[in-house]
């Protein structure tokens, strides 16, 4: 039976899921040959950690209890069980790991949304660890640092950073494949943005996804891996809303009730000018050669993108086997589930990595 | 730098464009850390095998020159270069690879149409080596070597045997598809039929397509990989031919010039049929639960399946993550090009399990 020690960063939905694809995945890895021993479980504010990494785990009851805990809002400190495991505060949680690491090759989940996580990532990594990623903030840092993280390929996994639940390492964003398909319908852009944010499609200033640096993360990621150097300063990005509508100009309640009301005779104009040409609009990501644009496309009805519908996501890959006609991959976007369902593919994808 | 040794099976037109990408790909590959040294190149009379297969390969030079004299349609036999390599007739080269096997661990590659290769891959695998299989066949066998084959489920990897390039375990018949694209536009079954042979589309007695043993293949390694314990006796299978005009009952040019034209009205009936329901003919695979089934369906225009054309392949996964939307993959089907790709990167994600 192979063995595979995890520690887990971040609490919020995904990792959360994460964990209960865990508990409730033992008989089918166990079928499999692999067991995902938890020996850590971080969130922004502490770090638990079994009190004997090498060959102690935090066991399922009480990864279920930190499910619950961080569901209700609370903290991971709020856990009493002493004789389990070991607390550690933040920032002293990442040299604890960093120590792990020294003596014990595990596998480290981020699916935090933190900028911070890549130091501990390098370090685990160059003390023999493996590392897997939803954050995608990690892989959009400086190229020195990208490749830093990549100086043993093997040992790095992110699919879920742009696919989600998708089998490839790709995808739009679920907010604005809704507002797109939404908008063309004949609903005022204010509204369906709105509904948008009424149904957890966006993040809780929907700025975050109008701004479109949620699509230009994901796009140069996969510039990236395509091997085009490049930094998001390289990106044309289109956001859906002006600058002086912005998080630092105008605050939220001010943006949704006056702010978004006044853009939706411009999307109207830009959608009707579309039809007229018998084409539809999409907010699509672009990477051809080594250029990168994020941003609202006129595409033919019938194309894959155009035929999109509400959350789904959609990715065309043209190369030289896909030259004429696209490959596509199609289903829906986001969603921790999926998300989770990624994350947990890829730790155990690395089994052959552990003893 | 990671050295993986390679034997190939087969030097038909998967085979031959798998040696031009190795060949091709040599730098790439180094970039990542990966070299495919070949060992031994097998056909169905012999095998050429490096004199010392611990350390020495076939070199570049010689792989081109088997891959234009393979393509000239000549026996292995004919290579001349005596210095380089050792030749065993058939059987005896299948002895060889196991004695090989027994002091090199390597991946043995499977591009043959075979059914004869299961008993050497079994006992490669047994003796620590590794499988990418390209040929169907020996994972349509007996549910008990079947088993056998998966004794130790990472060495053995399969990708393109049911999803040629696509980057899933999955795809239809390109020739069917093809097909019922095309007389959906009004033209007759026969003649379509003929235009696909003469595109390359199909095997050479197109009968082998029609008759929907490839697309039952394929759904049976599918129904397995989804833990269904089924045999091809379980796969209910639509010919679109009848019996009396098989292979065995019928000359191949006579069912060409008579039995083919002589299905034309049946075809034109059903399409005409399902387009009064708004529907289109897809030749699918359908597998639910443990049922597979293999045949003609009427599906809506609009659906997936209906909007396919031409020799595309798609394929409609729904599960938990995605219950009401399918997750969709569609691209180009078959092809020599695609097919090698995917068995190249079965190889390279085999790095792992060599030192």
């Amino acid at each position: 039976m192979k063995n595979i020690p995890v520690i887990l960063m971040g609490c919020g939905g995904v990792g959360r899921q994460l964990l209960q694809h865990i508990v409730s995945c033992r008989t089918l890895h166990a079928n499999k040959g692999v067991r995902l021993r938890v020996v850590g479980v971080c969130d922004s504010k502490s770090c638990l950690v079994a009190r004997d990494a090498l060959s102690m785990e935090l066991n399922d009851t009480f990864l279920t209890d930190i499910c619950r805990i961080k569901s209700d809002g609370l903290p991971l400190q709020t856990c009493i069980d002493p004789g389990n495991y070991e607390a550690f505060p933040y920032p002293e949680s990442m040299r604890k790991l960093t120590d792990i690491a020294t003596r014990l090759a595990f596998a480290l989940i981020d699916c935090s949304a933190s900028s911070e996580t890549i130091e501990v990532i390098n370090q685990a990594i160059s003390l023999g660890c493996c590392a897997v990623l939803a954050n995608k903030k990690p892989l959009t840092c400086s190229m020195e640092e990208f490749d830093k993280l990549f100086i043993q390929p093997r040992r790095i996994r992110h699919e879920s950073t742009v696919g989600a639940g998708l089998p490839v390492i790709a995808s739009l964003n679920r907010t604005l494949g809704y507002v797109m398909s939404e908008v063309e319908d004949g609903k005022p852009f204010s509204e369906v943005v709105k509904a948008a944010k009424g149904l957890g499609y966006t993040e809780p200033d929907p700025r975050d996804d109008l701004s479109g640096m949620d699509v230009a993360r994901k796009g140069l990621i996969l510039a990236r891996l395509l091997g085009h150097r490049m930094d998001m300063s390289s990106i044309k990005i289109e956001s859906l809303y002006p600058d002086k509508m912005g998080p630092n100009a105008m605050p939220l309640e001010d943006f949704l009730v006056n702010g978004l009301p006044s853009l939706d005779d411009d999307i109207k104009e830009r959608i009707k000018k579309a039809s007229s040409n018998g084409n539809v609009l999409r907010y699509v990501c672009v990477i051809e050669n080594s250029r990168c644009n994020v941003g609202i496309q006129e595409l033919p009805k019938e194309s894959a993108l155009g035929r999109l519908r509400g959350s789904d996501n959609v990715v065309e890959i043209y190369s030289r086997c896909y030259k004429e006609q696209p490959l596509v991959i199609q289903g829906a976007g986001a969603g921790n589930d999926t998300t989770a369902a990624g994350v947990l593919a890829d730790i155990l994808d690395l089994q052959d990595l552990f003893p």
